[in-house]
């Protein structure tokens, strides 16, 4: 008997690694690995370091050759084979090997398709220019240095501000080409919310970053020493001798939408919780997919190396059931869906999240959250060192169900919203988290870790005993009484032109200076001493709220508002 | 109405905890926090580095002084005052104020105790001579300073490898201290498996402690030039400058004890979920109580500050619940027991622990269990700086659910284990670490993390696509057949003298090598190329399992057993 057949579409993450489980679970089907690039398994990841020679060697970018495959597991690679069409009807291929222009047939009895996503390239003037590049693949990587040495580029524009950009951006800096990023909306990294990825703005100008935000590229231009211009909406041209383009990617659906099968509302392949296809032979998986938010259910597209891998697992288990009669079959496992939690390092900051972004939250009409802002050291005060983390916790209300977590800084960013994307999975409540019980040493966190700290925060929000208001809109809403507890030196310092100082210590004597009739909305530096001050004055019957995340969130929250125009010039000084 | 009082005994950690959060439920009683000792809420985890100077002053570790308690929450602090004894009749209290001998005393209404656990002094001949030193205050962290200053001291026997035994060693070293460490166990830090705390043995080796372990102290003498000797019970005596005693703690229930309290197994106060001791006016937390463990339900004792501050907390909103009609009644919260999430830094190497280890699951006799080895990475191997963790998780069979989690390795340690204690904490099962989605770019992860890498092996498992088996098993069966799988480079390096070469790219066309009717252990350097040998073999008919952890888990292993005497110097040579 013929053996079954398992084509793959695609050798990178999910194409790889569904490849390799297929085997791992079936020694019985012929299974046949395509990829149109040079190289399969390579770490797309990494590439970014390569190109700034953090990475010296792109062979150890190589996880996995065809060799290997071959060797390893009896799969058959074709690197350099593009797939032209797929025939869902007679189960077939049509192929062109591109070294010699050949163009065969293959048939398959099982096909996976994990195409990937492409970068984005605007149909912009000039966009073919030589020295504009994206960045997908070894050979991209390769191109991008060779322009850097064989120009000896000194000056970079990388357009777009996602986590390719930040990275390219961070990179190029690393080999002293002095870089401009520019950004079409008006904050960096989409995932985040506006007012925690502020902090990543900042910090990019501290390293000789020229950012722009807001500002569209709407064409490029060569200049006759073969330098390019990059010409902005706002009628500026950049003079730079390499452009990156980190716009975004969209998926490689087309071969899918050709051969009739369904895509969802992004452009992206639609799959089942199995990772089916609307044809019951094909199956898809990675960044070409779209996917359910685990958290808000709805179809989305998620480009990420970790759910990639895990789907072609998944696809593989189902596939190689399908395929045979298994003699150990898989239980049936089902893909959950995918919760977005990414990371990102650029320059001195490190930004990470996962599940939802209040963005979402509003584009779904949703009035039942909360959040909360805090800025706890990355470990205890004490020991010499600590960072503070820029944490937004986002959370149901009444449940307390977290819904999602952004987190900024310089250390111990990724424990903390690892341990807390473990929480969304398995449905956890801001009262788990108040619970939680973390590692504590001094170097490594504190008795009550920042993931505690947002716990407690939100669940004394949720059991009344400490109700939190947001500088968005007491800004929108000058009348309301702001109560400072700060000392009076720091009130000195800086504070709100309409502001009450009472300092903590003197709050029980003073309290009568304040209105009980009116909602009185505390704040200190970073919300801790302001929330002692909302559980004095709510036992003596003040209606008092605690400004969450203190001045230290306002001066976050404050110039995204300015931007909005939702804030006069006059309400701050 | 006079107003109702609450009396706290130690202000450390729980004690102080509970007198703000009581403050902050209710400005109507009376708080009063009693403290033997000159300092109240004091960072005790930081002493070991104050000691080694990487805490430079002393007044950083004072995180609230009686004059912040007074001003900021009206709480009267009385330090240097000595409970003499409690009346739970009258519900009064004898103290002795230490500075003038006075004796009063005290009513309360509620009475919290939290005097925490004291450091072990074995009643060892000459225990009391000057030089030998435990670390628990503030004043005990001063006097070792002024000791090493004043007379130089250039060698140090720390007594007892657990938390405070390796810090100290640590920090000694830091001093350039040449240290000697005496442990009777036969291994370091026994909240660990033995065959992971050896990972730590060698590198205190490497780091020049002299290390005896199964070795124990009968008594120290005082040589005439003030230096002691330490003597052990083999006979031999360490002449040294300086011994700290880090043994381990014992709760401090005598008060409670003589007042006629429920005291449990392990002589800690026996306390319900609402940390309410047999007296229904008397609650106590902190070191002192006996708890619940979170995964086996029994009681413990287990002395960290993070379950300490949140059984504080809970505490106090009991306790002002039960003194008054609270306008604001908090929904009552119970103490959901303690996993011992624990981290240590020592030199190089992290270790760090969540929930239960397999020494007490064999005490309890459990034999519903299973466990994996695993040495990843902390980030992917193509990014410089990758640094092995070495990690052990158990679980339960055939359900999957986390049971504990062991980490060793130089970076990324705390993460995992943070991650695996939210996993263990709500419930979660290797199913669930299978399909995290945790922070991946080069420098934080991969793609399969190393929790996810634990998850998909011991799932592997539990669905039968690859047993696994374990060293420790092997090496008391030397009958059984032994199959490596690395490349023959590996095997002629390095193997065991019974193991059958066959390199994972041979396995498909020598597997006819193999008996058919044996089981096959089959192993590699870490695990990973052995698993895919199993899944072949297994679907060629053959009864073979993965020996978890390969190699690397052979080396930790193996000098464990070898000690226990049970495997012949003739098992491997």
């Amino acid at each position: 008997m013929e053996k079954k057949k398992l084509v793959i579409i695609g050798g990178v993450a999910g194409g790889a690694s569904c490849a390799a489980r297929a085997r791992r679970m079936s020694e019985q089907i012929e299974i046949i690995l395509l990829d149109r690039g040079p190289y399969v398994s390579f770490a797309n990841c990494g590439l970014p370091y390569y190109v700034g020679n953090v990475i010296e060697q792109d062979k150890v970018l190589l996880v996995a050759t065809p060799e290997l495959f071959r060797d390893r597991f009896h799969i058959e690679v074709r690197i350099e084979n593009e797939v032209l069409s797929i025939n869902p009807e007679t189960k077939t291929l049509e192929i062109k090997e591109l070294a010699s222009g050949h163009i065969y047939t293959q048939d398959y009895d099982a096909l996976l398709l994990s195409p990937g996503a492409a970068p984005i390239r605007p149909p912009l003037p000039g966009i073919e220019l030589p020295g504009i590049f994206a960045l997908r693949t070894i050979p991209d990587s390769r191109a991008i240095k060779k322009w850097i040495a064989a120009r000896n580029v000194s000056e970079a524009v990388v357009v777009g501000g996602g986590f390719i950009g930040l990275e390219m951006a961070e990179n190029l800096a690393g080999l002293d080409i002095r870089v401009t990023l520019v950004e079409a909306q008006a904050q960096l990294l989409a995932p985040f919310d506006p007012e925690m990825a502020c902090y990543l703005s900042s910090n990019l100008k501290e390293n000789r970053v020229d950012l722009y935000l807001e500002e569209s590229v709407i064409g490029f231009e060569q200049n006759t020493d073969n330098s390019l211009n990059v010409c902005l909406k706002n009628g500026s041209k950049i003079k730079t001798g390499l452009v990156l383009l980190g716009i975004g990617v969209k998926p490689e659906s087309g071969l899918a939408k050709t051969a009739g099968l369904e895509l969802g509302k992004r452009g992206g392949i639609r799959v089942n919780e199995l990772m089916q296809t609307s044809d019951s032979s094909i199956w898809a998986v990675g960044d070409v997919v779209e996917v359910l938010d685990y958290v808000t259910g709805e179809e989305t597209l998620v480009p990420l190396a970790g759910p990639a891998n895990r789907q072609g697992r998944i696809a593989a288990d189902i596939i190689v059931q399908t395929l045979s009669d298994s003699q150990h079959p898989s239980p049936q496992r089902n893909y959950r869906g995918t919760q977005g939690t990414s990371i990102c390092q650029a320059f001195d900051l490190v930004a990470a999240c996962t599940g939802i972004n209040e963005k979402t939250l509003k584009h779904l009409a949703r009035t039942d959250y909360e959040k909360v802002y805090l800025h706890p050291g990355h470990h205890v005060n004490y020991y010499p060192g600590a960072k503070p983390i820029h944490l937004k916790l986002l959370f149901s209300v009444p449940e307390g169900k977290i819904l999602g977590a952004q987190a900024i800084g310089e250390q111990g960013i990724e424990k903390r919203i690892d341990t807390l994307a473990m929480a969304i999975q398995l449905g956890g409540t801001v009262f788990d988290l108040e619970e939680a019980e973390l590692c504590y040493a001094p170097q490594f966190g504190a008795a009550k870790d920042p993931v505690n700290l947002a716990g407690m925060i939100a669940a004394n929000m949720l059991r009344g005993e400490a109700p939190l208001g947001h500088w968005e809109d007491i800004l929108t809403h000058p009348e309301k009484i702001i109560l400072d507890v700060r000392d009076s030196i720091e009130y000195t310092a800086f504070h709100l032109p309409n502001a009450i100082n009472i300092p903590l210590h003197q709050i029980r004597d003073r309290m009568k200076e304040l209105p009980k009739d009116k909602e009185i909305w505390v704040h200190c530096g970073v919300g801790q001493r302001s929330y002692y001050a909302v559980r004095t004055l709510r036992q003596y019957g003040y209606d008092a709220k605690n400004l969450s995340g203190g001045l230290m969130t306002f001066q976050a929250v404050y110039p995204c508002l300015e931007k909005k125009n939702k804030v006069s010039s006059e309400t701050i000084n």
